[in-house]
């Protein structure tokens, strides 16, 4: 692959950013999770959307695959590099290029994590909202639609982003939307490429939303005598239109696991954490709100953190799962699934999931995103032990499946990546044909993210 | 066109809902502006998908034209049919086919009328929170993605819209979406379709997010001593996250027109019509802060109006305002522009339109979704009088010019139609082989709703 490097080298202002080495080609070889890692043949770091440019005009000319990389936290091995070629590391592109305190809104290179966004809008008293949990990049999240904690009251990424730059397999650089609120100019790209997975366009810029941090938050632990108990909570908050700002599901088994992990003792039940924000006023009408609702559905503890410090190390918790479950199983890998049904369904839906845990003898925490019906059952896989990753397939089959027949889907926000292509066909067989197209369109030659979202061509699982 | 009725006839259950005569063809060749009427060769009265189905089919072997019609109230001269053809009237599947209070969702037939899902979904204390003032379909406000008083709040229609059945050209029914509140499922075609105007399918089904109807609201009008100061008090609600459901700017000639139409004693002066809802304590904690700001900016008159009937006739004002313009010229037509800027811009957009306006000899009102940074101009125009119309072309582009300038778009919500297209194409250039891409992929041979968003095939305007 010298010749791969010499010619990518040529493109960059610095060939030192392009690397074939060993060590930085395993960096970019594998996700966060289970997924078999894939080295890409070459590693390269642009600074600038120029030099992205540059990348994809010589890839797509020489028909070599091109993955996005960001902050490498995405979970059905979007940035594994599945038919080699080049790793696109953005992380260098970190400058925050503009922000609009009045506007309410900042323009970012694709690179910038949300952890530099939100300390330099809070220093105007501004914050982006969306929180999937890992510090990822503005562009990986917008990527992948990225959603997390707050999505109930702020929306997924899409909801976030009101333009974006990005460059076309060629090298052609576009920009969709505006600074302004609102659009209806064409069809929405915007929202298209939100959410593609690096599969049609890099996405180099993004303009996005930003809102007022709220004067008054408070955090809640409740604890409940049966998930059911917590998802009919929460399902109550929501259709009551309480402006909670996050309304999240950890059953027991993740409960006992966070406590092995952190040494904390939270009861070993099934907990819903809350977060009320908003003027004071606003949140003491919340809180009421959700005692109300969690007393009439029999809650046997509800713990207010109204300082900042415990009001933080309640979210830390709930953010510490992944690990906490990866800390049950050492040297095994991280599943994680995830499906979303209406919400009068979760409990159903979790009460299918603990009991194919059970019936598949997989050891695993099941927690959810309860307001928006969104459900992650996370298990530990030896990706070596065939059998093992049958039963863990067999577990994911048997969730979309159940997901689906609630009228729900086979992911409510971690995406088709490499991991669910099978799922979104039997999800939505009519319009792979359009999902085809769209792929045509954008990427003539199949060079943007090969075998995610859709199988690469020649594929025929 | 005896031979296409009688084609299209047999593609029905009732030749009937099939017609050509005089007055079915009038009523479906004009919206409600200024836009030249152009009647359709023949109107169609689906009753079902399968019917629209067959219609495609025909239309789509024939090469004839078809131009989805709801309530016929966009303002973009969406509806009509600018190359003849067929109107396919959708107002008879007007059928509420689901509606689960619990999920909070709503399944209906694109004609159904956005004061019928409000009324079936209020007997369960639930609302569908996006108004744009007309009485439109779901399925038009799906198609332009309807927004309004509410946008600030609740979003526009894409917001919540989540699923869609919808007929391809050529007949194959697709379904897009799931009744799960969120999903990261393949490539947004919801989110794609939503706001594609009729130019790409036919929308027969839509699956709304529904939202409880909150539990207290109080309408405010609160006058100033010019627009700046009730641009500059929208600007510092929506900045400080305050939870209130509209934010709308009259202004003074507005106000005006509305006195002398509706026999109201409004002062004439700039005004915001705001409402705050939610639970009482919430909507207390924001009055407090919509007087704060409105005192700090020199409100002249603050006016809560706190019950239901008092509410009601504020709002019916500001949605009398198209008939109150209408009123001050009668036997004219009625053109209302349509541009959206950063928030902060708001004021200095508002200005020189105001300005534009006197220097052009035309006589209008601003108004504006001022929470949104959206504002229009509506202007009284006689279509047969080559003058006055290119002076209103002449504020049209001179408004969208100077939104350009300021990092906005030109359509915040109204959208392309016949009406924007050089507009758009001002302002995405770029975009525009992605847009007639889109285009050929959904609709290879043009027959949708042609000559909206993109010009038809051989215009060379």
């Amino acid at each position: 692959m010298t010749d791969l490097r010499a010619v990518l080298a040529s493109a960059l202002a610095d060939p030192g950013r392009v690397t074939d080495g060993d060590s930085e080609r395993d960096l970019h070889a594998s996700d966060l999770t289970f997924h078999r890692p894939q080295r890409p043949d070459a590693v390269v770091y642009p600074l600038s959307t120029a030099e992205v440019a540059r990348v994809l005009e010589i890839a797509d000319a020489r028909g070599i695959p091109v993955t996005p990389f960001g902050a490498g936290s995405s979970l059905e091995g979007h940035v594994i590099p599945t038919l080699g070629g080049i790793s696109l590391d953005l992380t260098r592109m970190n400058r925050i290029l503009e922000l609009d305190a009045a506007g309410l809104s900042a323009v970012v290179q694709a690179g910038v994590l949300r952890s530099a966004l939100d300390a330099a809008a809070g220093a105007h008293g501004l914050m982006f909202p969306v929180d999937p949990g890992a510090d990822a990049t503005i562009g990986g999240m917008a990527a992948t639609n990225a959603a997390g904690t707050t999505t109930i009251r702020y929306g997924k990424t899409r909801a976030s982003v009101l333009a974006l730059e990005a460059v076309l397999p060629g090298g052609r650089v576009i920009r969709t939307g505006t600074r302004a609120p609102k659009s209806s100019a064409g069809y929405d790209l915007t929202g298209l490429l939100v959410g593609s997975e690096g599969t049609l366009a890099v996405i180099t810029e993004v303009t996005v939303r930003l809102h007022g941090i709220p004067e008054h938050a408070v955090a809640l632990r409740v604890a409940f005598p049966d998930v059911g108990a917590a998802c009919r909570t929460a399902a109550a908050l929501v259709a009551a239109g309480s402006g909670v700002t996050r309304l999240e599901l950890v059953d027991a088994w993740t409960v006992a696991a966070l406590n092995a992990h952190l040494g904390s003792r939270y009861p070993e039940v099934p907990c819903l954490f809350v977060e009320a924000a908003g003027t004071r006023t606003a949140v003491e009408g919340d809180l009421e709100l959700v005692a109300a609702v969690a007393a009439a559905e029999g809650a046997v503890e509800i713990v207010h953190e109204r300082d900042a410090g415990a009001r933080a190390r309640l979210w830390e918790a709930r953010h510490a799962v992944a690990y906490a479950v990866s800390a049950t199983a050492p040297g095994k890998g991280h599943r994680t699934t995830d499906v979303c049904v209406p919400v009068p369904e979760l409990p159903a839906a979790v009460a299918v999931a603990r009991a194919t845990l059970d019936r598949l003898d997989l050891q695993g925490g099941i927690l959810g995103h309860a307001g928006d019906g969104n459900l992650h059952v996370s298990v530990m896989v030896d990706p070596d032990d065939a059998a093992e990753v049958a039963r863990s397939d067999e577990l994911v089959g048997l969730l979309v499946e159940d997901a689906l027949a609630r009228g729900g889907t086979c992911t409510g926000e971690h995406g088709i990546g490499a991991g669910k292509i099978a799922w979104l066909e039997r999800e939505h067989p009519d319009l792979l044909p359009l999902y085809r197209g769209i792929k045509a369109l954008f990427d003539p030659h199949g060079i943007m993210n090969p075998g995610k979202v859709l199988r690469a061509a020649g594929d025929g699982r």
